[in-house]
């Protein structure tokens, strides 16, 4: 359901014309509100896609989306992608994808910008500030789920073709539509130009047909939430080192080359301490926490479905708990043999616990990582565009996370594809008190303008 | 919250008088769909009150008691016993306790009935077949949340006093309400002469200032989670050993007679498994079974607060997850001393992680085990009542869970108490389908009634 960054390119020689950037930059400034306006709308919508009591909510959103690029003259449809299947069987329909064209001149270039309007779950009661699905301004950030990851990144998209179109200048490139999905390191505009993949698991212990009262039964049962607490804590180790056999050993070592590049980085330590809020990080150095976020494994439980888990206290013994787990892809690591491993492994550790109960573990994510050529002339535009809107240098970056399509379009289309990210490093993506700044929603409207057509320059031969 | 069976006396020679049980009993035949409709209306109130934003369904539930009560002619008093400090410092209301009194003769016996109307949670989503608090009659079987623990067998003693009364008949005892909680160990009807006591714990661990990304973060953060996984999985081993230093060595060991009570016991091993469902229990005999039940302690893990719980996928690094676990009382264990010895051991365990994260240990609830004598004149009434009602001998048996009050009461007004459950083995309290059979509550309403009588029967000297 992530739809991120990805820009193909059509290998035709471009238009060359006069970029009036001040002019497009002017009236995107006089716009803010407007835009600020369309952002809460779609914030409004509770689009959460893990969450398949919210479909009908994705699927208004989706429709949204499209009505939007049909009132800009766009060529729009909604593609019907099939059905999901739940784990208990039943089907739901997956929300359609839409797809717009603005511009089919074969002598222009080609973006295709991808980006999702689905966001992470968030309730108020989780620690937010502010109701999460109401955006809210407080000093120049725009507060609610899904600003930063991935509305305003859309919109911004959106309306740099909208200002185009709005001032009646030609579109420098065709631009294809849907989407964008990352976020900038520190105060410096990034290029993206690799992100970790994501195996995710879901371990399920099963044991009695029903959940039971802890004094009437405790002592009597082999209790699901005493196994499953066992098999997780062989996963990784308190210093961080992933326990199940061959996940390490498949990792690409690091280069002479990368840990001078991550020496290079602007990346404050301390910085990163204190906006996370914690005394000590898993490494102490530059080199070894950005090497951790971008190029190595990790393993996350993110939580447990089943047992007790509201305010209070309950006696209960919970008789199918099912953890949830993720374990980040990097080269050389590949999710069909993760699968294995971490399978084989976890049963291995449950056959020794002698328990009658039942153990399933399921992948139910398999993302690759995707790593691109920072020389590629999509880099240079990029570059270009990001120095003409902030004046300022690119910090070369990776992605943490994970943005499964950036890979299979890579793969699928043979194209080549950047990653632009115009959200703040300090947005709070999948995490309370998501927002996303005026600042980086206007300026990132500009940098999308600037870079159609910093693309439209680049020559045939070169891509 | 728990307020359960006690039966104190006022030392005084009782009024003989003739029992007329047999238009009583048919009364209460006569006034069943009443009696299930009172319940249902009961059912339909969530008097959760482990959830502080379900306060103001209690406090209805508590005027509806009293309002009841009221219409019968008692004496009702709602006794405000002040304010509940949650958490986070803030403070909240508690439920006001009804009491009623029906009769003041000194030359009668009083019999204090105490129960509890409050529920554990209970949601349609956690697998139960019909909504909980629509009180649903399938087969027989009243299923909703509460029926059986606790609201019925409040009811039931309330028509009790009633059934006397439409009837123009004299009560053979004074009696002071509220009311009853525990059920029978097979469908040979019970007294209960022991419950196991209980300390709940909360074990918090604390990382972030907020949760994070899992791709973002994940490998350069220690997480709370990892941490908190790693601590549980030290209290209990595969076989069922409590390994918290000292908590073992303080239970008193099982005596020859209790061994020879046990296995006199009517007790099915295959339908207690069957029951549950299971294909193996963590022992495989009776007497150990009933032990491990009853007089021995055990660790429950219940869940998880903070963490994913939901259904979906979500990358989250929860920033702030709360164990809650708790450890079933038995003689001769001392909750001050357990409270101690569980927090010096999951600190220590911790600290042996060298985790800059926060632990914090907190034993929410100390209730204390109870245990009563069977040869009482208290449990003689009981017997001749079972014998009268259901034409069978009673099962003594001891109860694996907890009613704090019991303890409470034995203490502080050195008065003798019986437990007389009407609930059926399979009852499901605490976990989903809960369930009270209209037969139990019907002919429980006539077991309390000849109970009643019986113990206006007992002589002064004797008790």
């Amino acid at each position: 359901m992530n739809l991120p960054a990805v820009l193909s390119l059509l290998l035709v020689v471009s238009t060359v014309q006069a970029f009036q950037y001040t002019e497009l930059a002017q009236f995107i400034d006089s716009h803010q509100e407007e835009y600020v306006e369309t952002l809460r709308d779609w914030v409004a919508i509770e689009s959460d896609s893990s969450n398949v009591m919210r479909r009908k909510d994705l699927h208004r959103m989706m429709e949204l989306v499209a009505q939007k690029l049909r009132l800009m003259g766009g060529t729009v449809e909604l593609v019907d992608i099939g059905e999901q299947e739940l784990p208990d069987g039943q089907t739901l329909l997956l929300p359609k994808v839409v797809t717009a064209q603005f511009g089919t001149d074969v002598n222009k270039h080609t973006v295709c910008v991808y980006g999702h309007v689905d966001v992470q779950p968030a309730k108020l009661e989780d620690g937010w500030a502010t109701d999460p699905y109401n955006l809210t301004d407080i000093n120049g950030h725009l507060y609610g789920r899904g600003a930063s990851d991935n509305k305003a990144p859309v919109l911004a998209w959106i309306h740099a073709v909208g200002a185009y179109q709005a001032l009646n200048m030609e579109l420098p490139v065709n631009v294809k539509f849907v989407i964008e999905d990352c976020g900038w390191l520190s105060r410096r505009p990034a290029l993206t130009y690799g992100t970790r993949g994501n195996c995710y698991f879901f371990a399920e212990v099963e044991g009695p047909k029903q959940d039971l009262h802890s004094g009437v039964y405790g002592g009597t049962v082999i209790e699901p939430m005493t196994d499953l607490i066992g098999i997780l804590d062989t996963l990784i180790s308190p210093s961080g080192k992933i326990l199940i056999p061959g996940i390490r050993e498949a990792v690409a070592p690091l280069s002479d080359e990368e840990w001078k590049m991550y020496q290079d980085i602007q990346f404050d330590v301390e910085d990163y301490k204190n906006k996370i809020g914690v005394s000590q990080l898993m490494y102490s150095n530059k080199v070894d926490l950005l090497a951790h976020r971008w190029r190595y494994p990790t393993v996350t439980i993110h939580g447990i479905e089943g047992a007790f888990s509201d305010p209070g206290t309950k006696t209960v013994i919970p008789s199918k708990v099912t953890a949830k787990f993720s374990i980040r892809q990097v080269p050389d690591m590949d999710p069909a043999m993760v699968e294995k491993q971490v399978t084989d492994y976890l049963h291995s550790v449950f056959a020794k616990r002698k328990s009658p109960n039942k153990l399933k573990v399921t992948m139910v994510i398999g993302a690759k990582p995707w790593l691109a050529d920072t020389q590629h002339p999509l880099y240079e535009a990029g570059k270009i565009a990001i120095k003409r809107v902030f004046d300022m240098d690119a910090d070369l970056i990776r992605e943490g996370g994970t943005i499964p399509i950036a890979r299979t379009f890579q793969d699928v289309l043979g194209k080549s594809l950047i990653m632009m990210p115009i959200g703040g490093f300090d947005d709070g993506m999948h995490s309370q008190n998501e927002k996303m700044s005026r600042h980086n929603y206007i300026e990132g409207t500009k940098l999308f303008i600037s870079y159609l057509d910093e693309v439209s320059q680049i020559q045939k031969t070169s891509v």
